[in-house]
């Protein structure tokens, strides 16, 4: 089921390359990419976990309540994270060319769905 | 200059709250912020600055190129951010509700005339 939410979201897009349910531990619960081979998916969900740590850290800091969404733009990816609850988020790699507004927008639809199948 | 840039962007954004061109130390070069009171410039600054060093490492790390934006949304804020160059980036934060795109649009505009500058 997680695997179909996550392709759903990665394929609705152009540019989507990958999707990824994890915990904070930056274990993947899920994962689905386009290309299978392109994609260290361990080595993204470490660097994504020690980021989104970094960020709700910092978000307390600045009292702006629970972190929501996280992206972070590079010449050659883009990635995009939601936080899903104190345990899993999603990240999602896309192409620089990619229709970023369109990712946001499907990532925070399948949000509390994918949630709710986590309860 | 840096002054009148920063608030051309704030104040072209519904939602625009403050503006800030920073060094990676975290120590603010020149801020705009429509509400002065608002906001602690020192505090944003060093979380800013840890973050996006955080971020650079990630995307080195992920071999994904150089590092370009940034962004990290709360239940109150929106934090972009634009890296300019290896020194410095300028830090822009919005209320949730605001338009996003757009502040994507007009920092990245702004971005290679604040550098011309910073040269």
């Amino acid at each position: 089921m997680f695997k179909e939410a996550l392709q759903g979201v990665v394929d609705q897009i152009d540019g989507g390359m990958a999707g990824m349910l994890m915990d904070f531990e930056g274990i993947p619960l899920e994962m689905y990419a386009r290309d299978e081979d392109f994609f260290d998916v361990e080595v993204v969900g470490a660097e994504a976990s020690v980021l989104v740590k970094a960020i709700q850290r910092a978000t307390e800091m600045l009292e702006a309540g629970t972190t929501q969404e996280v992206s972070f733009t590079s010449e050659s990816l883009v990635t995009l994270i939601r936080v899903l609850d104190e345990t899993y988020f999603i990240a999602l790699t896309l192409r620089p060319d990619a229709n970023f507004g369109k990712a946001r927008y499907l990532l925070r639809t399948v949000a509390p769905k994918v949630l709710a199948e986590l309860a």
